[in-house]
């Protein structure tokens, strides 16, 4: 059961945009048991569009149309597919009710243009739009179905779901893809697929994606199911990834390293304060996206200046200039200041080096510590991380997000 | 002169991946005189990439492939295309000692697998692939030119800027797209639109677009020129915008918000501290963003909790038992306390409610109050902001550096 997806916009067309809709369609695709083998992106040009419909419709047994469904002359999808499809454009007169009546609640007069939008492809089914003037419409041709749905991604995913998602449940026929997805930190991409390669390759049925996504790599396995049928494979491979990356994975359930350390804090009672220097608010940033998160994060200090660091995390003089200010001494000092300054359970420190300047032959631009603290013990970790500044940065707060795992994990088995 | 774009890769039809290879080549395309009218992402499929290729070849005068030029079965572009034209895949021995070489030196085997990207189509200009094992194409069929680009990013622009553009620019005849852009703050998309649309649609030859992103609305007008055309509209345009939006504009060469801002802290030699509560280190993120910004941002005070709010940034608790945490008396409390506590000339403060929780109907989720103090006046602004705990934390830091934007420009003609 094959589906295309086909995105209409000239501004789709322009360096400054990508279409995103595609990536929702295709989840939900997958999961009510369509392939999606073709996506095309074609601006507001009549030809071109009724061009890509043509060839689609002879290849495809779904086609989903997005955008082009506005008021203006611009909006050319609803012409195209009469054109191809050989039916009339038809003004539905509910419609045209509907769309006034949404004018006159906004106190607004409707410009004669969004009459347009009343008309309706012969034969075809009207998709209420709860959220904007576009209706959509689904067809059906030739063994083919097709909808048209509008461009603005939210009110292209409340029509979806409410009105497409169940036709084409209806249509897959309890064919599905079948998922699980790992995250992992503290490997490279090409080490988490050495591991699991030899896992997910003896099982046939499986398809396997391992991507770096920022903070972790992400491992989704995914097995084409028809009705009613186990995923075996899948649920066989799953187990012995598991149990083969172990503490490796932070998450089968696609959060984030900051929702996980979230529960971990929460679920031990304890409380967080933070030190930035190169990443100057990047971590905490990152730790109070979780809503809630004022629960355990009581806040921290940004210490770009050595005189902050002494000022406001009381770091010793002694340390800055023995040691200096990227050192393992620095951050674990950072940890123990930020844990004092905010009286919180544990204390996180973060210094390094994020270029592009400042960097040595000893300490080289990408060199960051990280330290942490409980009251009873402190440790550091050390890393060089390549890439420019701003992967440095992301990098760093994520081996610092990753280093608090571990460490509330199994606090006691952790080497300084 | 048409152009296409034809990415090739099972893995950018997932719901994980989108193609951002089109962005690049869109834009350099347009420089060379060519319009991008059709993208197409087709799998790992011989058959899809040979009927995709075909329609393009009757429609459009340049083709760029990406992708697929791998060494695995899976890489097909080269033996669909080469299906397509009629012609035959042969072994080059230039290149298959090019590519044994380049093993050699990193000193391991080369796969049998990889003889295949020594394989050429007839007639076709090998691109040679400096950073990657995969080379590229350049064909000419009746009038049409292909290219077909490896699929990793970086691979793929150093192969276009070096032997790709240089053929487009020779075939575009001196045809070029130019653009004038404009980045303004403090408006909404539509307000913008409203202001500049009477002045761009006077102007028959320019196409433009108004874009709402991260942080600020972006205009951008194009005209195509021919060989030797002076962009007269596009110059009459900007300049009537420029006019029209004054201050509202905070750069025409695309520069960010904290870059301009940063410039205009370095040339007034002002030094910079923030004490941030919702957005709690996003605002100073993005202000470190900037490389060297440590010439005037010295640090500032994440304060969570309202006991951090006292201890470390000086609020009195008066004003937090008085006025409440989100408050204008605490923004302007913050900018002070900042200021002091890091000894800046400029101190910056951000309160507010993020949600999802916390808000009242007094006080909901959204509001937001920033203050700004240079030790002479202090003075607030108060934004309600729609959306989402990630949008409102996100507009809250964008409004901080409009404000910090506007107070560095006219620092005695703000109101309070």
């Amino acid at each position: 059961m094959k589906a295309e997806i086909i995105a209409v916009g000239s501004e789709l067309l322009t360096p400054h945009h990508t279409d995103t809709n595609s990536l929702f369609l295709t989840e939900r695709l997958n999961e009510a048991g369509f392939e999606v083998h073709l996506k095309t992106i074609v601006g507001d040009s009549e030809t071109d569009i009724a061009e890509v419909l043509g060839a689609a419709i002879d290849r495809s047994d779904v086609i989903m149309f997005s955008g082009g469904l506005g008021p203006t002359e611009d909006d050319l999808t609803r012409s195209a597919v009469a054109k191809v499809l050989g039916r009339k454009l038809l003004t539905d007169a509910g419609l045209l009710e509907m769309l006034r009546q949404r004018f006159i609640n906004r106190r607004i007069p409707m410009p004669s243009i969004n009459e347009r939008q009343a008309q309706v492809i012969e034969q075809a089914d009207v998709l209420q739009n709860p959220l904007g003037t576009a209706p959509g419409l689904w067809l059906h041709e030739r063994g083919r179905y097709i909808a048209l749905l509008p461009g603005p991604p939210p009110e292209l995913r409340a029509m979806f779901e409410s009105q497409v998602m169940p036709r084409l449940k209806q249509l897959g026929q309890g064919r599905l893809l079948a998922k699980r997805t790992f995250r992992v930190t503290g490997m490279t991409e090409s080490e988490v697929d050495s591991i699991v390669a030899p896992i997910y390759k003896s099982y046939p049925q499986l398809q396997t994606t391992i991507l770096a996504a920022s903070g972790y790599i992400g491992i989704n396995l995914h097995q084409w199911l028809s009705s009613g049928e186990e995923p075996s494979e899948l649920d066989a491979a799953a187990t012995r990834i598991q149990a083969t990356l172990g503490d490796a994975i932070f998450t089968t359930s696609e959060q984030s390293l900051e929702e996980v350390v979230g529960r971990l804090l929460r679920d031990s009672g304890r409380t967080l304060a933070v030190a930035e220097s190169c990443t100057a608010g990047l971590l905490a940033m990152r730790i109070t996206r979780v809503p809630g998160s004022s629960d355990y994060f009581l806040g921290g200090v940004l210490c770009y200046s050595n005189e902050a660091k002494v000022d406001l995390c009381g770091v010793p003089n002694e340390i800055l200039q023995k040691h200096g200010a990227v050192s393992a001494e620095t951050a674990e000092a950072l940890a123990r200041g930020a844990r004092a300054a905010l009286h919180s359970s544990i204390g996180l420190g973060i210094t390094g080096i994020a270029g592009p300047g400042g960097g040595s032959a000893e300490k080289p631009v990408g060199l960051v510590y990280i330290g942490v603290s409980d009251g009873d013990r402190v440790i550091h970790v050390r890393r060089i991380i390549p890439g420019n500044r701003d992967a440095i940065r992301e990098r760093a707060a994520v081996f610092a997000l990753s280093l608090l795992r571990r460490f509330l994990l199994q606090p006691h088995t952790l080497a300084g």
